[in-house]
């Protein structure tokens, strides 16, 4: 395995998914100019760009055009972004920092956050249905409907509803699996899925493995993200550390210990991997951000 | 005009609204409960379903299907509701009457307020994408985009950015028009848009014309809304009555006192009218939405 050419990859990922928000989003001039610009404060120049990376690797399994991957990676990064302006607010997790820098509510205010979470959401819908992401139109409503599934009170949204209610509670191992399908898992799993069908279409029994490859990153994802949470400092993480400890919320770092956690995140690694090696070099990218999302220090 | 066959049609409407509302809402046994449960609160048993009644209205003049109708006027009845539910939380207008009940941050708690917003705009969406609208799929993704543009920030929710920078300024007809063809306007310009294209293609000429209808019902709406909240007492409204004046927004009623705001809803009302006449009788429906929105109480 070539790492340079993957680290060189991911940042061109980045790189393209930076400049295709910035076209994306309205112009800062445009009115309502305050809230534009607030939109922009929270999409750009940041963020590691997790969901897009995994467009794009999923894109290559089905040899998707990179403009169709742009337009679903920017879709889903929206949703993203407006999740996390919204959840940083006061009545939720009231957090101060994301990604270095103020967060929306602290930069701007509480009513603009609001809003630039709602037009955030509505713009990524906007997005997604204003150019062909699929030959196929009626395929192309059927990723609308996926998006909006992952996001709403069954996916993302409902993810968060119960994060919520579990702040203090003693959650099974079970249990805090079933948030974080939804809270996190849920856009990842889609961001492979709808990468995946920007190309061509492949077999059944091939979709199936590959979701079940997007359910477990997903799962992964949020096992990293709580032993980093546990052991980084607030400098590197770009946010604030420790924070769910402080928040009394149950993580897999509190239910299983750092060192089970890092086995559980290694043995899922795998088991993703496994089910990837049949696509050969066309899972290349894909098997590459797997590992790289277990090895992350940030 | 055979009134009592309109509000026969009108209350038929609601009825079915209502019925298609609590089937496409997930039920509030499913988890998150407490989420679903809210969401189910925000938007059933109340509200004068004026969205609905336009799509329905509008769905006339194409020959359109009720249930493609239903649909249609389902996803603009669960955005309207997300941007009450959001409107009306602490850090906008902190609004504790709505549809004669406690609203939904009352009632429940803000966090949940803001997630039931969040997820009742991911189920307009998933609802639009969810079954045909449109013999053309082609068209269907039009109408999505359509009600994205209409929610978003060059829409519903940047009307409601530029009313929160309007708090306190004086603003002049232009720019008050400027914010409500945003605010209330998109939505309700969208409703006729939608009904109209779940049937039959129009001329690019019939088009434009309703599409002018929808841009007048929509400012119309606003000066009637004005003048009720200038005039009407909070009981019969079943919202907190005179607001407007309190929190120091400029109104059609502030800048052009009652009879003139009066005057100018019967000068639109004619304008929508004469543009309705060529259609004949498939027109008969919104030709009595628009006298009733003039002259209705509540």
């Amino acid at each position: 395995m070539n790492t340079r050419s993957f680290s060189q990859w991911m940042s061109d990922i980045q790189q393209r998914t930076e400049t295709a928000l910035d076209h994306a989003l309205p112009a800062a001039a445009i009115a309502p100019a305050r809230l534009h610009e607030a939109m922009r404060y929270a999409v750009l120049g940041g963020g590691k760009r997790v969901r897009p990376l995994l467009v794009h690797a999923a894109g290559q399994l089905t040899g998707a055009s990179p403009e169709r991957l742009d337009r679903v990676a920017c879709a889903l990064e929206m949703i993203h972004a407006y999740s996390l302006v919204h959840d940083d607010m006061p009545c939720m997790d009231d957090d101060t920092l994301r990604r270095g820098k103020p967060t929306v509510h602290v930069q701007y205010d509480d009513a603009t956050a609001l809003l630039v979470g709602d037009a955030l959401q509505t713009l990524a819908f906007l997005h997604l249905s204003d150019a062909p992401v699929s030959d196929d139109p009626l395929r192309q409503i059927a990723m609308i409907r996926q998006l909006a599934l992952a996001s709403g009170s069954r996916g993302m949204a409902g993810g968060q509803a119960i994060d919520l209610a579990s702040v203090g509670a003693q959650l099974s191992l079970a249990e805090l699996e079933f948030m974080h399908i939804h809270k996190t898992g849920a856009l990842i799993r889609a961001s492979i899925g709808l990468g995946v069908q920007c190309g061509r279409s492949l077999s059944e029994e091939e979709t199936a493995s590959l979701d079940h490859v997007g359910k477990v990153i997903g799962l992964l994802f949020q096992v990293v993200d709580d032993i980093l949470d546990a052991e980084a400092d607030t400098a590197t993480l770009g946010k604030t550390a420790g924070k769910d400890a402080a928040n009394d919320k149950p993580t897999y770092v509190s239910l299983l210990g750092v060192v089970r956690a890092r086995e559980l995140a290694e043995e899922m690694c795998q088991d993703a991997l496994d089910r990837l090696a049949p696509f050969g070099d066309a899972a290349r990218r894909l098997s590459e951000l797997t590992r790289f999302i277990v090895r992350r220090q940030f």
